[in-house]
């Protein structure tokens, strides 16, 4: 394949895009280094030192043998999309290029002005790349389960049957999500599903849950390789930043009541998933929505895991509930279907205590590095 | 009431803001002239002149007495927007500034993004002026019957209580549309629904269909207050576009099969039905959500309707079918829900025989600026 990696710098962009270059795909990856400048502004950089993309390609094409190509540029420019994609002429294209922070996007007008603008121009640019240069290419999109929120009804996999007064339809499922980062993902549904139906794109959107871990197979050739491991309040997910909480000593923030569920998944799931959508792609005007989870937990319960592991290891575990910041629900119903990626062949990676003990193992090596004023909620939901 | 109306200059506007001001309301009107660049670009122009918002106010002021406050200004632009609202402090603020039409958003690239630009950044902007400037404010959003689609169940007010494997959830109604125009205002529901859940903002979305007509009482008063009328392919809506061509002596164009159904209704009902959302505020953190038509017809009854009637007068009226420009079902099932407005006080103006006469009289005075070649499509959907 010729894949384009949209978002190549991320936490999922660059173990995505080392994995298919050592699969033997012919990889282009762009980035305009957003989440580092929010980073640097916001006090939030990643645990470990991440060279820019350039010299991490030239790393992993020492350490592998594989050309990765970089191209730095701004997306949310027409001009700067169209000329990638143009340039790059792939058949497959994955789109992680969005501000993925929702505390970020809930901080007040200028940082959800530039989330909103961000990630709708840039799926809107990518929509007419693809339709002037690029009509039979593939798109995988990385939506997240949180545009679905968390309804009183079970979640299907993008689609919902409705019967209604005795007539039946198929629908997409109904978004409410939670942040505005969230809900920009919902935005970019009704876009891609508009000119899917429209215009004969190709696409697949993978409702991803969120993710944890800092291992992968390239990943570990070589430090320098390591994904921006976040575990602050504003990048970091809920499971790296309670694993960097047990190494630091600090009590484990559960934000109020802990009965927040949602779906995770390992980072080396995110490589098989994409992967499988890359090789599985939609037809012509086809949008195909998986659910890209491997199982569910409440926030009480990834607290209870941690700490356990972490007491094992004798790091002396404390958990706290604090005040939440966000607006949701911490009690509620949460039954997600996710069939569809392992019906597709994905072979999960689930929570185990092994899998914890060897990320708490990697964290408690970088520990001179955690910074403790970066961990606690900034932002409040109005 | 305070009243702030943004696109004031557009069909809907300019007559909307009249009507509050001769109710004794204050009224300020905000406009980029968007429409009337477009116009001119695609040379589209309205079928009698319409002076410029400023000399429209104060020909008004002369003949009624009352103000009607002028802003021109590009509301995407955030700092306009702002000073506009904070100026203004609305305590109802109607939101029309949108690009409305369906043919120009698919044209190509350019339309495309400016449509999208403009209509999704006015939306964002608007919702941030109001958290910082008018918290209290209640938001009339001019929404459209399309971006529901032509679903195969009954279309119900914007909501739908779904029953999935034994349980229930409340949703918004799933929507489809069938332009990006259309698809704009979906996303911009999914948008305000969420600053609605999280920021409490009080919200009325009018899924509006298309409206016909020429006359209002303000509009009456004087030439100068016309509605700026179209019947090109831009930016006419079908009755009206019908009527010209009746006049002209032009065969009614329906697009293919002539099924396609809508809901519509009279421009002196579009005024009754913001009043009553203006009058009945929505909550905070509400969204109320109506379905704006007083009866539904295929292109074809609306082609019967206004031939039968050009006859009456001697008009000798053809219709003929073309290739339908557009992608979408000529023959569907159509039955929405529309009993929210009557329930408030709207008191329809159906499209009778002698409504259509009266259109016709008008058009026939102006027969003479007709120019035929801007009603057949210029625009098909890819």
């Amino acid at each position: 394949m010729k894949v384009l990696i949209l978002g190549g710098d991320g936490y999922l962009g660059w173990p995505t895009a080392m994995d298919f270059a050592a699969a033997g795909h012919d990889v282009t990856v762009a980035d305009n280094y957003m989440r580092r400048i929010i980073a640097e502004e916001t006090d939030s950089e990643a645990l470990l030192p991440t060279p820019t993309l350039t010299q991490r390609a030239a790393k992993f094409k020492e350490v592998s043998g594989h050309d990765i190509h970089v191209r730095i540029g701004d997306l949310a420019d027409p001009e700067v999309m169209m000329s990638v994609v143009a340039e790059a002429a792939p058949d497959t294209i994955i789109h992680y290029a969005e501000q993925p922070s929702a505390p970020y996007s809930m901080r007040g007008f200028k940082e959800a002005r530039s989330t909103f603008k961000n990630n709708l121009d840039v799926t809107f640019n990518l929509i007419w790349a693809m339709i002037e240069h690029a009509p039979k290419a593939h798109m995988v999109k990385l939506g997240t389960m949180g545009e679905y929120g968390t309804p009183n009804i079970d979640i299907e996999e993008g689609w919902i049957d409705i019967e209604h007064k005795g007539r039946t339809g198929k629908f997409l499922f109904p978004r409410a999500a939670g942040s505005l980062y969230h809900t920009t993902k919902v935005l970019d549904t009704d876009l891609l599903w508009f000119y899917v139906r429209i215009y004969g794109l190709k696409v697949t959107d993978l409702m991803q849950g969120p993710v944890y871990g800092l291992s992968t197979d390239q990943a570990d050739l070589d430090p320098a390789l390591v994904p921006n491991f976040h575990y602050d309040d504003i990048f970091g997910t809920v499971v790296n930043r309670f694993l960097v909480q047990a190494v630091a000593g600090i009590p484990l923030t559960v934000y109020g009541g802990g009965g927040q569920t949602r779906g995770y998944l390992n980072l080396r799931d995110t490589l098989q998933c994409v992967m499988l959508a890359a090789q599985n792609p939609a037809g012509e005007g086809e949008l195909k929505i998986f659910n890209q989870l491997t199982e569910t937990f409440s926030v009480n319960q990834i607290a209870d895991k941690v700490q356990s592991v972490g007491n094992q290891k004798g790091l002396n575990v404390e958990v706290k509930s604090i005040p939440n910041p966000r607006k949701e629900m911490e009690e509620h119903y949460y039954n997600p279907t996710h069939s569809g990626l392992i019906e597709m062949g994905l072979k999960p990676h689930y929570m185990t205590d092994d899998v914890v003990s060897d990320m708490l193992d990697r964290i408690i090596d970088a520990k001179d590095r955690i910074i403790e004023n970066r961990i606690m909620p900034r932002v409040k939901w109005k």
